[in-house]
This record gives structure tokens, C-alpha cells and sequence, in this order.
């Protein structure tokens, strides 16, 4: 009785535990798919093009079904609907350079490699039932030994990489299913229809449907991995000014995410060769046409990027002692935050060259500030030192000194980001200013430089 | 007359050209197969093993085409062989990790696809004929834009990406082809076999022939990355005061691209993230546990990034004009040398911690000499400026300050380094150095002072 007693006492515990159980486990599960949809959401919602490309792979892929269930489609294709699917999987991706490298690649190599192997088939089946397969079989070894080997040639890699797996796929496929299949000619006909057929099909929905082209990717990256160091060279300059302690200011970094831009920048060169490699693929679309100069894109990321690894060693500096010389500091603060400001100027100037394509007649002004403001920040370092000070030390400056002269290596670095934009200016022809656009600009300029605080006065009129 | 006469004397002229023409054809078609043979043996010479997994290919396919010779074999898979000659095609790559990555990322999801596609094909028959393709047509287009969207996600893209294109791939595949094939479970069993085979035969080729680990390769980079880093920083802090003009020290840089070293660090972080990623995949190997820490090795590979970050500024410093205060050089130069050649030290003991996966027991050492140098360097700057020479000005001190400073942010990033390679040898249980090992070593870096000039000497008693 006890013991049932006991049970019957502790049956509405266990079942209360029990009902807690679940419950907590309904709230575990509840707040897991919320944590997923809101990842969701908030992908989607970062760059919409990825909603939008992933209802594209669904359209393409619907209307390539339709060779299954139309019966003269499939009857059109021997049966061989299966490639045309495949192909819209693999060959579809996410821009329209990425979309027509691979399908390019993919017609091609099935081309080639068919016809190849057909012949390889036609010689075997000439020398006899016994030294058939053998003949194929090392025909096979050969050509993925050669083809594999040639993958690791850094331009094949880059460009044909995937022609050459195709190649290997196809040479395979069909020299050895040669063997057991009697109408090989029709086969390779049919497999070679179907994928020319998968492989339209993605072209085409990628290009018609909100294409995304690599192309303008790269020229909107580069852009706004300018405007980026802008606001880094501007703030990283600013901050190693800031009074107060170290700790504060790495505080204050952190508020003002802004600043450290740069950092995207330092690593941005896989995706810009990346984005580079899928553009020469792409036909003319908006501004670019059709041999437009990708490649002077990623001279000008790596000029940014050198840029962003002086501001790397400038940021370090910030976290040093500053208040031993407060003396000097406080005299080439005006100087140093210039140079960073018309560096920053510099910088947006000519991200605006690229966003819009037109080059800007400030450019070479604001180049002429740069060199005028250097010029100063030297100056105001040969004023300061004479006489120098009698109650400061070398270990005083050493901070001063290393933000002055990495101060003006950045603005070394700014100057040869301008060099690659001129250049890229030059070869893709880039238009002209009109006078309403650069009455327009140099109001902006105006308004920036007047938000500015107090700046050492210049005198343009002595240029 | 003179017409015939003109054409036999042009005759041999032209003969003669045609002749020319043919050779220079040759000699050119010679030419370049020359040059393409070169590049052929130096990418063989480079690294050998490419040569290896050229022939690995070529025999995993050879193998697989036994499919087709062998009647049993091929009766065995019912005609579904082709299944597995594509399988290792695509799934074969370099690396161990790479082929078992995309192996069972393939097995897994043809697995999982191909049962829900088997359930939704049964679901939509029993609908009816006509409604039947629609059924189908929509479940397609759900999955596809579906799976699309979950390859954006960061986790999915680096590590299943291939799986969920695969999950698409053979869904579509499955549930449409089911509309025309009657005996749909008996093909998607045997679809799913062949590839099981295909994939199997992939993984196993990889890793018994001359196998290439992933983890062994992402190791040897990060050790191979400090010791040109090691190089880089005695080199770059020594050409600092190096005596002569700048346009000189940038032929010695050159001529010694040993210091140029750190430019490769600069770049090494998509290799490093690749080959982590696929180190996961691994099974244990040679010296390396199931769940070796290859995470640790990406915080390596930063701290030595940022560490060439701060190279990077110090090696622009060179080309500047050094003249002005040969005094103050003279003075720094072997300190500043000193914190130099012990950072060079530290990263040379920490890439052979990494190397022989052995605690050293000289790194403790090392640091504690490392700020001892950073100290005198401190203090020698101090001394300097007691009294500071009148003669010397502020423009005269800003490159040796910069030089100091930077100098000295190095050695704080390579501690870094150091903290980050004591974290790896705690978390990977790496082995303590012997006694012999200590005594051989010890005798190196004896050897290594000694061969190196000068150096303020450090009484290491008093530490």
C-alpha cells in the first residue's frame, strides 16, 4: 500500500515534470526556428538579389522540367531530358559572368571531348573485341592523367577549369559507355543537344530576368571600398589627436564602426579577383562595354589595399602614450588632421570618378592640396624645432613623429589610388565633367570642408 | 616571252619565300612547344605531388571503367555505371579532406534527396494524371528556390555548399524523371550505389596512394609562413640603416628577396581558410588527432598577417631620405637591430614549436629578451636626448623615431604570434622539448648570435 501510495502521490509530480518537459522543449524549438527565420529575414534582407536568384534557379528549373512532362519535348530529346536538368543545377550561378563562364565552358568541352572520344571509340572498335577495352581503358588513364594535370596551370585554373573537368567527364562517359551503348553517335548527339539546351536556358533566365552582373559587383565594390578608407583615413588620422587616455580612444573606435572601414578592405582581393575572372565573361550591359578594363579594377583594390595596411600600422598607433608631448602634438594637430582630411577628400573625389563614371576636375586640385598640405605638415615639424624646446625628449616625439610620417605615407598611398583611377579614367574612356556637375560638386566639397572645423588656411591661387 | 621569262625568274624567289615561310612556321610551332613543355616540368618540378594526383585520377578512373568491361559488374549496378565514372570525376580533388568533404556531402545528400523526392513522387500519383505534373512542377520549384537560398548561408556555403547543390541536383532528378520511368525506387537504389561506389572508390584512392592531407599542408604553410616572416623582419628592420642612398637600398631589396618574404603572408588568408576547412573532414594522420585544432592555426596565420601589416609600413620607410641624421642612425642602429634579430629569433623558435608540434623551451626566453630589447631601445632613446644635440631638429628625427616605433610594434605583434602558437601547443597537447634537443638547440642559437655582429649584450642572469 505504501509503495502504491507513494506512486499515486508521485504520478501527478512525474506528469507535471513531464508537461514541463514539453513544454520547455516546444519553447527550445519555437525559439530555434525563430532564430533561423530571423537569419533568414536578415540575409535576405542585406541583399534582396539573393531572394530574387534563388526564385530564378526554381524558374529555370520548372521550365526545364517541362522536357519531362511535355510528352514532344521528351520525345524530342530521346529521353535525354536528365543533362538538361543537370546542367540547369551546375551551370546556374549567382551572376551572369559566373552563369556564362561555366555554361561556355561546359558546351564547349562536351564539344570537343565528345567528338574526341567518338573517334578514340571508332579506332578501339576497329582493333578487335579483345583489344577494345584495353584501348579504352588507356585512352581514359591518358586523358584525366593530361587533363587533371593541365587543371593546376594558374590560367587554366582561373578560366577553364571547369571546361576541363567537363572534358574529363565527357571524354570518360562516352568513350566507355561506347562500349556497352550501339547508337553512340546518336547519344553523344543527344547528350551534346541537351546540355547546349540546359545551358541557354540558365543563360538566359540569369540575363533576362534582374540580372546581376559581376561587372558592375566589382565597380560598385571598388567604389565603395574607397569611400570606405575615406572615412578611415579621415577618423584613424582623428583619433590618434583625441584627448584623453588610450583606453578611451580604443572605446571610442569601437563606437564609431566607421573608422575601422579599412579592415573590410585589407581582405577584399579574393572577391575582387573573383568578381574580376566572372566580368571578362559578361557581354555589354549599362555603362560597360564589351572589352571594358576589369583588370585596372584590381590595380586599383590593390592600391586601396596598400593604403589600408598604413592605416593598419597608423590605428596601432592610437593605442600608445600620447600626453608627454602635448605640447607638439597640439601644434601639428591642425597640420596632420588636413593631411587626413584632403586625403579623405581625395578618396571620396574619386570614388565618385568610378560610381559615376565622369572624371572630375578636382581630382587633380585636391592632389595639388595634398602636396601643398604634406608640404605644410614638414614645414610645421621645421618650425617646431627651432629652437626646439628645451624640456623635450626624443622618446616625446617618437609617437608625433610615427603618426606625422605614417600620416604622409597614407597620403603617398591616397596619391597612388589617384594614379590608378587616371589610368583606368584614360583606358575606359571615361566622360567629362559638365559645367552643371562641377558647380554642383564643388559646392558639396565647400559644404564638406566648411563642417570641418578649423583648417589651416591655403591659398589656391598659388598653385 | 618577257611574262614567262619574268615568273621563272620570280619562280625560285617565291619558292625560296614559301620555304622561309614553312621553316619559321616550324621553328615557331617549335618554340612554343618548347616553352610549353618548360612550364609543364617547372609546374611538375614546383611540386611533384601534382604529377602524382594527376596519375591518382587517372587510375580511379581506369578502375571505374572496369564497370563497363566487366559484364558482371555492369549487370551488377543494372546500367547505371555512368553514375559512378561521373562521381569521381567530380568528387576527386587534391587533398584527402577536399575528396571526403565533397564524397559524403554527395553520398548524404542523394541519400536524403532521393527518399523525399521517392515520397513526394508517391504523394503526387496518387493525386491523378493531371494534376500529377503540377504537383511535381511546384514541389521543384519550392526546393530549388529553397536549397538556393540556404547555400547563402556562411555555414552551409563553406561547408556543404556541394551537398545542397547535389540535394537539388538529384530531387529534381528523382521526382521528375519518376513522371516517364516506371520502376522509379529501384532506379534511385541503384543511382544511389553507384555513387556510394564511385565516391568510396574516390576516398579510397586519395587516401592510400601517396595520399596529400589537408591538415599536413595548412601546418607546414603556417610554419613556413612564420620562417619567412622571421626573415623579413631582421631584413627589413637592418635595410632601415643600411648606409648609403635609397635608391640603392631598393636594389638590395631586389637582389634579397628573402625580405620580401612577408608579401606572401599578406595574402595567405583565403589558402589558409580553405585548407583549414577541408583539415576538418580528415580522419587522424600521421602526428594529428580526429579533432586536431586546426582553428587555432587561422589565429597563427592572423597574428602573423597583422604582424606583415606593420612590415608592410616599415619597409615603405626605407626609400626615405636617411641623410639628415646619421648621428641618431648610428646611435639606434643596434638596438633597434637587436629587436630585430630576437623578433627574428622568437619566430624562428615558434615556427620550430609549430614545426615539430615540441614546446620550446627557449620561447619563454626569447620573449623575456624581446622586451629587454624593447626596453634598451627605450632607453637608448632617452639617453640620446640628454641633452638632445642642439643641431639636430624634429624632421631629422621623424624617420629614426618612425623607424623605433615601428620597430617596436612589431615586436608587440610578434608576441602575438607567440601567444597565439602557446595557445595551439597547450590546446593540441604538444610535446615538451628533451634535454637533448635543449642542448642541441641551444647550441644553434649560439651559433646564429655569434654569426651576427655586434649586439648590445644581455645579461640574462638578472632576468
Amino acid at each position: 500500500m505504501e509503495v502504491n501510495g507513494g506512486s499515486s502521490k508521485e504520478m501527478p509530480g512525474f506528469l507535471t515534470r513531464v508537461w514541463q518537459g514539453i513544454i520547455s522543449i516546444f519553447a527550445m524549438v519555437k525559439s530555434c526556428f525563430r532564430g533561423f527565420f530571423e537569419r533568414v529575414w536578415k540575409l535576405g534582407k542585406d541583399d534582396p538579389r539573393r531572394v530574387v536568384h534563388s526564385l530564378k534557379v526554381g524558374l529555370a528549373l520548372t521550365l526545364v522540367s517541362l522536357f519531362y512532362f511535355m510528352r514532344p519535348l521528351y520525345d524530342g530529346v530521346g529521353g535525354m531530358a536528365i543533362w538538361a536538368v543537370m546542367t540547369v543545377v551546375v551551370v546556374f550561378e549567382y551572376s551572369v559572368g559566373a552563369t556564362l563562364s561555366k555554361g561556355l565552358n561546359r558546351g564547349f568541352a562536351t564539344l570537343l571531348a565528345g567528338s574526341l572520344a567518338v573517334g578514340v571509340h571508332e579506332l578501339a572498335s576497329l582493333s578487335g573485341d579483345k583489344s577494345e577495352p584495353i584501348i579504352l581503358g588507356i585512352s581514359v588513364f591518358l586523358q584525366a592523367t593530361v587533363f587533371t594535370f593541365l587543371r593546376f596551370f594558374p590560367t587554366i585554373k582561373t578560366r577553364y577549369d571547369y571546361g576541363a573537368m567537363i572534358f574529363i567527364l565527357t571524354f570518360s562517359l562516352v568513350s566507355v559507355s561506347g562500349y556497352r551503348v550501339d547508337k553512340l553517335l546518336e547519344m553523344a548527339h543527344q547528350r551534346l543537344s541537351t546540355i547546349l539546351i540546359g545551358s541557354a536556358l540558365c543563360v538566359l533566365v540569369s540575363m533576362l530576368v534582374c540580372p546581376v552582373w559581376a561587372g558592375e559587383d566589382l565597380h560598385n565594390l571598388i567604389a565603395k571600398n574607397l569611400d570606405k578608407l575615406a572615412a578611415s583615413v579621415e577618423g584613424v588620422v582623428a583619433e590618434n589627436f583625441k584627448e584623453g587616455e588610450g583606453e578611451e580612444e580604443g572605446e571610442i573606435n569601437e563606437e564609431n564602426p566607421s573608422v575601422l572601414g579599412y579592415k573590410c578592405v585589407l581582405n577584399s582581393k579574393p572577391t575582387e579577383e573573383a568578381l574580376a575572372n566572372f566580368a571578362r565573361w559578361e557581354p555589354a550591359h549599362g555603362p560597360f562595354g564589351f572589352r571594358h578594363p576589369w583588370k585596372q579594377y584590381l590595380k586599383i583594390g590593390m592600391a586601396a589595399r596598400y593604403c589600408a595596411y598604413s592605416l593598419e600600422a597608423l590605428n596601432a598607433c592610437t593605442n600608445s602614450d600620447s600626453q608627454a608631448a602635448q605640447e607638439l602634438t597640439q601644434h601639428l594637430k591642425a597640420v596632420c588632421t588636413k593631411v587626413g582630411h584632403v586625403s579623405s577628400d581625395l578618396l571620396l573625389d574619386l570614388s565618385s570618378t568610378v560610381k559615376k563614371m565622369t572624371t572630375s576636375s578636382h581630382t587633380d586640385l585636391l592632389v595639388a592640396q595634398l602636396n601643398i598640405a604634406v608640404q605644410e605638415l614638414q614645414l610645421a615639424l621645421k618650425i617646431l624645432s627651432n629652437p626646439l624646446p628645451v624640456h623635450v625628449s626624443i622618446p616625446d616625439i617618437v609617437l608625433i613623429a610615427t603618426v606625422a610620417s605614417l600620416t604622409v605615407e597614407i597620403s603617398a598611398r591616397v596619391e597612388d589610388v589617384a594614379e590608378a583611377v587616371e589610368e583606368l579614367s584614360r583606358i575606359a574612356h571615361f566622360k567629362t565633367e559638365t559645367a552643371e556637375e562641377n558647380k554642383q560638386k564643388a559646392a558639396t566639397i565647400k559644404a564638406l570642408a566648411d563642417s570641418d572645423g578649423p583648417h589651416v588656411a591655403i591659398h589656391v591661387d598659388s598653385l
